[in-house]
C-alpha cells in the first residue's frame, strides 16, 4: 500500500471510532438513564483518549511526510488537508488535556442542567470556572503564543479569524438593531391562541421533515430538552421539543435541525467515513440549517402551506388568513432565549455570546463577572431586564461542554445563508410556487447539488462562494430582512 | 504507580470502551435507524479492533509478569485472575483468525435469518460449515492440545468442563423425560383467553421491573425484537416484547431480564469498570435471571399476587382463580421453540443442542447430518417430530454467530437457581408471605448480598457454593421442579 492509503485506511477507523463518540453524545442527550452520568463521563473520556492516540500517532506524521502532495487529485489533496489540520491541531493539545476536558465536560453539563432547573447560578459558575480554566489551557496550547480565541474558534471555522468576525458583525450590528427598533414601534401582529398538543405537534414535525427530505432510513426524530442534529453518513439523527402553547417552537426546531441533518445525509457517498464525509464547517452548516428555517420555512410561500397543515391538525387557532399566519410565525416580539428568537433579534443574542466568551477566554471577563456582564449587555441591546439565570447566562448548554468559538458560527451561518438565499431566487425563479404546495425540492435539491454533496472537499469560504457566486457578506442577509420585515411591518 | 496500578489504569479503559461497544449493541436492537446497518459494522469493526489491540497489548503482559501475586489481597487477586485470562485468551488467537471469523459470522447471522424465514436448510448449511471450520480453528488455538469444546466453555463459563456438564445433564434429562411424560399424560390447565393491550402490558410490566428491584435511575425498558439485558454498572438497560394473546411473554421476559440486570446492578459499587464490575459467568448470570422469573416470578405465592395485578389492568380474561391462575402460568404443552418452553421441558431444549454442537466441534457430527441429529434427539426427548427446519434446526441465532459452548450455560444456570433456591428458602422462612404481597426483597436482598454484590470477585463455583452452602448439583432442581409441578398436576 501507498503511504496514501495506508493514511487513509488509519484514518477510516479513527471516522468511525469519531461516529461511536457522537452516537455516546446523542445518547446522553435522549436515553441515558440519569444516574448512568458518572460511568459516561469515563466512557467518554476513554474513547477522547483513544481518538487523541489515534489523531496523534506518530504513524500519521510519517504518513504525511511520506505523501507527495504534487501527484494527488482534488479529492486526495482534501483528505491530506484535513487530516493534517486534525493532527497538528491534536498535537498541540496534551492527552491528559484532552482526556480531563471530555471527563470534566461531560459531568458539567449535567451540572448546568440542574443549575438551570433551580435557577441557580452558583451552583454552576465553579464548574464553568474549570471549564474555562481547562479551556483557556487548550487555547493556549492550540494557539502557541497567538489569539487564544482565533485558535479556538478554528475548531469550528476553520480559515476565518476573530479579525474577520469582528469586522462581519460590526456591520451587521447597527441594521439589525435599527430595524428591531422600527419593528417594535409598529403594533404587534396577533399570535397564535390555544394549546396544541404534542402527539399532534410530532406528527406535523414528522410531516415537516419529511416536507425537506429528511431521510428516516437514515435517521431518527427524538425529543430532548435541546434540538440537536448529531451523527454523518448513514445514521443522522436530529432532537425536537414541544410547547403547549407554541407549535412554533417544535415545528422550526425540527425543520432547523433538518437542515443539519440533510446537509450530512446529501454528502456523495463516496465521502463516508473519510474526513471529507462530514460538513466543513459549522457555519456552512448553519446557512444550511437557517436557510432550510427562515428563507425558505418561514417564507409567506411555504407559511401559506403550513397554514393548511396546522388548520387541518389543530381546527381553529385564532389565525384567519394566511396573511396574517405569515405575520404571527414572524412575529417579532421580546424575549430572552436565542433558540425562541425570531430573524431580527437572534443574533443580537448571539453577538453578546461572541463577545463575553472572547473576554473570558482573552482574561478581561472573570467567570464571576459573567452573569452581571450578560445582564448589562442584555440591557443595553434588548432595553430591558434579564428576570432570571435560566433566561440569561444559563439558557445555554454550550459553555458547560467547552463549546468556546461556536456561537459566532450562528451569525456567520446567517450571514452564509443570505448569499446562499440570494443565489438560489436567482437559479429557481418560480420557488415561491412551489413552496406554496409545501414543495421544497427544488429549493433542496439545488442546496444539496451546489453545496451540500461536496461535504468536505472545499474549504467554508470556497463552497459558499462556489455555490453563491459572491464573495461572503452581511449585505443579502441584511436586505433580505429588511424586505421581509418591511412588508410584515409596513415599514 | 506500581505495575498493578498500571495495570488497572489501563484495564479502566479497556472496560470503559467495553461497556461503549455493548451500548452499540443496545443501540442497534432498539433505536438504530435500518439503513444505518453497514455504518454500524464498520464501528462495531472498529471498536472490535481498539478492544483486541488492549486485550493485547503487550505492556499488560509485561506488567502481568512484573506483579508479585503474593502480595495482593483478595480483589486484587481477582483481578489479575480476570486480566490474565482475558489476556491469554486474546493472544493465543491469530489476529486474522479473530477478524476472519468477525466477518464471516457478521454476514452469516443474515444468511441464517433468510434461511430461517425461508425454512430452507440448505440455504444456510454451506455458511455453518465454514462457521464451524473456523471456530474450530479457533478451538483448537484456544486449546493447546486440549480438549476443544472446553475451551469454548471456558469463554462462558471458566472453571466448568465439558466432563462436568455431562455429568450433570446427564442426571438431569431421565428426571426431565419422566417428570414431563407424567405431565403431559394429565388434563392440561386452562390458559388465558382474550386480547391484552400493549400499553397496559408495558404498564404491568414496569411494575413488575420495580417489584423485582430494578432500577430505573441506571436503567431502562424499551421494546426489541428478542428481550435482553445489556451494560453493567450504571447503566444496565433491558429490553421486552409483547404479544396480545399472550401476556405471560412480556411479563415473563421482563421477570427474566430483570434477573440478569439486577446482578448487575448490585455488583458493589468498588468493582465499578474493573474486572470484576460484571456479572462472573453466562451460567450464574442465567442463575439470576431464571430464579427471579421462575422460582420467585411463577411460585404460586407471587403469581396470587400478579392474579389481582393483571385483573385490576385487564379485568376479566377467563381465568376464575389465583390457583387456576397459578396452573394457567405454569402449563406444560407440547412446542418446538425453546424461548417458549415451560420450566419441565426447556432444559430438555438445551440438552439436545449441548450434545449436537459439542459433537460439532469435536468432529463426530457433520454439519451435513446436523438436521437429521436434530430430529431424531428431538422425536427421541419430545416423542414427535419437528415439522419444518424453523422449528428446529434453524430456530435459534446462536450458532450462526459462532456461539458454541454457550447453549449448556442456560441449563447450568438453572441448576444453580435450583441450589440458590433451596438455600434462599432456609434462609428466608416467610418467603412465601412476602411475595403474596408482591414484595420480592427479601428474596432479591439475600441473592444481592450472598451472589450478586460480589460481582466477578469469586469464580462461578465459589460464589455459586459460597452463596447456596453446597456444590453445585441437579437434584435441588430436580426436586423443587418435581414439588411443583406434582401439585399443579395432582400427580
Amino acid at each position: 500500500m501507498s503511504p496514501y492509503d495506508e493514511l487513509m485506511a488509519f484514518d477510516h477507523d479513527t471516522q468511525a471510532l469519531s461516529q461511536v463518540a457522537g452516537r455516546l453524545g446523542w445518547d446522553q442527550e435522549t436515553m441515558m438513564p440519569r444516574g448512568a452520568a458518572p460511568q459516561r463521563a469515563e466512557e467518554m473520556a476513554a474513547m477522547e483518549s483513544v481518538l487523541h492516540a489515534r489523531r496523534t500517532d506518530p504513524r500519521v506524521g510519517e504518513w504525511l511526510a511520506a505523501i507527495d502532495g504534487d501527484q494527488l487529485d482534488a479529492v486526495a489533496a482534501a483528505n491530506l488537508r484535513e487530516i493534517k489540520r486534525s493532527f497538528e491541531r491534536a498535537s498541540k493539545v496534551p492527552a491528559d488535556l484532552a482526556a480531563t476536558i471530555a471527563r470534566v465536560t461531560s459531568s458539567a453539563q449535567g451540572t448546568w442542567a440542574d443549575a438551570r432547573a433551580a435557577d441557580d447560578v452558583a451552583a454552576f459558575l465553579p464548574v464553568l470556572e474549570e471549564v474555562v480554566k481547562l479551556k483557556r489551557q487548550e487555547g493556549a496550547a492550540l494557539a502557541a503564543g497567538g489569539d487564544i480565541y482565533g485558535a479556538m474558534l478554528a475548531d469550528y471555522e476553520p480559515g476565518t479569524t476573530a479579525a474577520d468576525l469582528e469586522a462581519m458583525f460590526g456591520a451587521l450590528r447597527p441594521g439589525l438593531t435599527e430595524l428591531r427598533a422600527a419593528i417594535l414601534e409598529r403594533p404587534a401582529p396577533k399570535g397564535v391562541n390555544g394549546t396544541f398538543d404534542e402527539a399532534g405537534q410530532l406528527k406535523l414535525s414528522a410531516t415537516l421533515a419529511q416536507a425537506f427530505g429528511y431521510n428516516t432510513t437514515h435517521g431518527r426524530i427524538d425529543k430532548a430538552v435541546h434540538p440537536f442534529s448529531s451523527g454523518s453518513g448513514l445514521d443522522v439523527r436530529i432532537t425536537t421539543r414541544t410547547n403547549p402553547e407554541d407549535p412554533f417552537n417544535c415545528f422550526y426546531s425540527t425543520i432547523h435541525e433538518v437542515g443539519h441533518a440533510c446537509y450530512e445525509q446529501n454528502i456523495d457517498a463516496d465521502h463516508l467515513l473519510t474526513p471529507l464525509g462530514a460538513g466543513v464547517s459549522m457555519g456552512v452548516h448553519e446557512s444550511q440549517s437557517r436557510i432550510y428555517e427562515n428563507q425558505l420555512g418561514r417564507s409567506r410561500a411555504f407559511t401559506g402551506w403550513l397554514y393548511g397543515q396546522m388548520r387541518d391538525a389543530f381546527g381553529d387557532f385564532g389565525i384567519e388568513s394566511e396573511d396574517a399566519f405569515f405575520a404571527a410565525v414572524n412575529r417579532v416580539s421580546n424575549g430572552y432565549i436565542r433558540t425562541e428568537a425570531d430573524e431580527v433579534q437572534y443574533n443580537l443574542h448571539v453577538l453578546l455570546r461572541f463577545d463575553l466568551e472572547r473576554a473570558l477566554m482573552t482574561g478581561n471577563l472573570a467567570v464571576g463577572d459573567l452573569e452581571a456582564a450578560w445582564n448589562d449587555r442584555f440591557r443595553a441591546d434588548f432595553g430591558y431586564d434579564v428576570d432570571k439565570p435560566s433566561n440569561g447566562v444559563l439558557q445555554d448548554v454550550h459553555w458547560s461542554v467547552g463549546l468556546f468559538g461556536y456561537f459566532p458560527t450562528y451569525s456567520l451561518g446567517n450571514v452564509y445563508a443570505g448569499c446562499l438565499h440570494e443565489a438560489l431566487r436567482g437559479a429557481v425563479p418560480d420557488l415561491d410556487a412551489q413552496l406554496a404546495g409545501g414543495n421544497t425540492s427544488a429549493a433542496t435539491g439545488w442546496l444539496r447539488e451546489n453545496l451540500q454533496r461536496h461535504g468536505g472537499l472545499y474549504t467554508p469560504r470556497e463552497v459558499i462562494t462556489k455555490a453563491s457566486g459572491m464573495e461572503p457578506g452581511p449585505e443579502p442577509f441584511l436586505a433580505y430582512l429588511k424586505e421581509k420585515f418591511s412588508g410584515i411591518y409596513g415599514l
